[in-house]
């Protein structure tokens, strides 16, 4: 494995499942395996559990950790023959070249503008800093995507599940800003390469992109989607289509105990952080449907086994 | 030890002051015991001498450190029952559970608003944290206490005593800005485990919470108070009466070397940052009565100790 | 060497560059050296580079590192003296003494004013707090100086040259801000330990301070100054004699691609971050003229040289 970015970096997306949860069993078991090699994370964006449980996966392969908040004051232009004559002082051609010296592999966090789509999609930081960056990329999350998540996502289902094919439904939940497509986006990548059935559920106007939603048949009746799920994994997003906007934030649409009743004593998801009684009710996160905590310690587990492929 | 965020917490208090002095002797004589081990230190507040010094002793431990800067962006909301449909974007529940997962154990400062005492004498934020933490949680200063400051205070003492029964005086200064009481009241609880004779001085309205002040009545003459001290304690505190309020800034209360010459040649003790010819004239900083350097070292040792202690 | 702040403090700067040069060949040959010792780095200003490549060499060496951003909220006195009830919190004496109890070497970075030319030269903050420092202090760029720069520059220049004694033109360049003088002084200074023909070209008005230009006579014709150049540092900086202004922007003096015929096929030589064609046209920038990544690498080996110098 070069780079992680996203799926298509992943040979075997199943067999890096299995090695995520077999180092969950034991940790320390590679703990030399970075001994000498340096992972740099660049933050252009906020970040806490990413950089926690990313750092700990470093930390437990022996590799030396440097971190970068670059979200304040380290502006980079990525367009080509452009006069540098106003704010940004760094080009991202030097800037990716000039990290790689001093790493071995580079970590960076982009979020998107949710003003220019195009761009965005493109998945334009992200892959302009790939491009020019001399050592292997892991992606903190991009603009449209969140693999280390969904990869932790993937290892929280089979930990939990019951039945080879489980129902999973992706629903939307309302949150008071405008967030990134990046986590469900990237979910629905992951998924499908399980043997799960897939729901997806939100309001209209909340279509996702094709890239993305591929053939899946949104449905709009929450109620009727979550009917004998097994995993709801809840999350609210921005819409695609009327970009970066907030259509409604309908707290019908909230995942609360009673809309539960009617799935199969359902584990919820949901990538953090939460906020309770907008996007799922506290009585849902206090219980033992929640396995939410389970996923964010999976992250450092994904981290870790993504750092081992690329490091051996 | 399972927890370190005020004096009940420690069984043997004196030993534990041992343990630190046995430290400083050989600092890396237990670098071992925290190899794979990780603390995760989360400033909600600045801090220099207290983000270095843990740092320093988890290093020599062998330990693992992650530090936080949450001053900025992370805002956590920690009652039960609200809709965060506000500014707080994560819950202390999720948070304090998250941030387990990836700590063996966890260190927090948190500052008090200096607006809601009743609050603020819950000590709310970090008896919340350590709640919902899944991993022992130590104090970086809270808003009540400061307990790894105290320990290095009783080293301090300790290592330049010259009597058995030393007295130990404590005096307010004067400072331009409202500050918290935490260092005055940790060091009162924890001076109370030594023999050492304690006076406490401060202008009218500067009486401390009865909580930590217990049955010590204060001298509000600082010449009658210092006459024959061994230690001074200097430090400034708004009022806990009229809470928060900084009522005057005397400069009179200004520890100067004269007002010294009735003293047992004291040692004067700070926990720092020390505002020069505010809290106390330079003259006494730059002479053989300071012991403020010796103090910072320390803190370095306490925290080795009580981490040493969490982890065996 | 006790301190790294100038070239001064350099017994042998060949055997230095040597060194650096050796280390670069073989980065893990001492990585034990630095066990159990600490070396804390402080940026009153920011870093990118600096930051990334000094941590990367004191990995190398085993070295724990801890880094602090003081440039938001931590204010120093560096006068005495003064009645603190200002904005200063804490004195360069005390603010010294303390962080030396929990360093082994103390890194420090920190820009001129360009207000006060006098106070700038006298690189007071620099020189302040080596003054009450308790262990070595190295400089990560002051006010007037950036000798780890300048060393990775020499080393880049042995590892380039293809004559014993090249022609290196050290040339201003445009740049829409006002930046320090410390680079090129630093060049200056360390380029006149070898054996390289130095010729200065810059715009009238942009005359160095004569400590670091000394006999040095500027040429003011920039193609006359890049004839036959085998190297070419190029460099924006503000006015020394107007201090700190920025008296002209000319986009002539940018380095292009067209320029360079007449040199040697010069390698170009920058400290990076640089703006795209306002300081280096691109073109010259993607060419194999330039060494500016190579330069970048350099810095951690020149780091490396300088901390296990430090620590022998």
């Amino acid at each position: 494995m070069k780079n992680f970015t996203c799926l298509d970096d992943v040979p075997d997306p199943a067999s890096l499942v299995k090695q995520a949860l077999a180092l969950k069993k034991q940790p320390l078991q590679y703990d030399t395996i970075g001994k000498g090699k340096r992972l740099v994370l660049l933050f252009f964006n906020p970040s806490l559990r990413t950089r926690l449980s990313t750092q700990a996966a470093a930390q437990n392969l022996g590799m030396h950790v440097i971190c970068m908040n670059t979200n304040s004051g380290w502006s980079l232009e990525f367009e080509d023959q452009v006069v540098m004559n106003g704010q940004s002082a760094e080009h991202i051609r030097e800037a990716a070249a000039v990290v790689s010296q001093y790493a071995d592999i580079i970590g960076i966090r982009t979020f998107p503008s949710l003003n220019d789509r195009e761009k965005d999609y493109s998945d334009f930081i992200l892959q302009q800093f790939t491009r020019f960056a001399q050592v292997p990329v892991v992606s903190l999350e991009s603009a449209i995507r969140h693999p280390l998540q969904s990869l932790a996502d993937l290892m929280t289902i089979q930990e939990l599940q019951t039945k080879s094919k489980p129902k999973v439904v992706v629903s939307w939940a309302p949150h008071p800003k405008a967030l990134p497509q990046a986590v469900t986006n990237s979910f629905l990548e992951w998924i499908s390469t399980s043997d799960a059935e897939v729901v997806l559920t939100h309001p209209k106007g909340y279509e996702l992109s094709p890239m993305f939603s591929q053939k899946l048949q949104p449905v709009y009746n929450q109620n009727e989607a979550l009917e004998g799920a097994d995993f709801v994994y809840v999350k609210n997003w921005s819409a695609f289509h009327e970009y970066g906007k907030v259509l409604q934030q309908d707290l019908q649409w909230t995942i609360t105990l009673d809309k539960l009743k009617h799935t199969q004593q359902a584990k919820v998801l949901h990538c953090l952080p939460v906020r309770r009684n907008v996007v799922i009710e506290e009585k849902v996160l206090d219980s033992p449907h929640s396995a939410v905590i389970q996923q964010a310690d999976n992250r450092t587990y994904a981290a870790q086994a993504v750092l081992k492929n690329i490091l051996e």
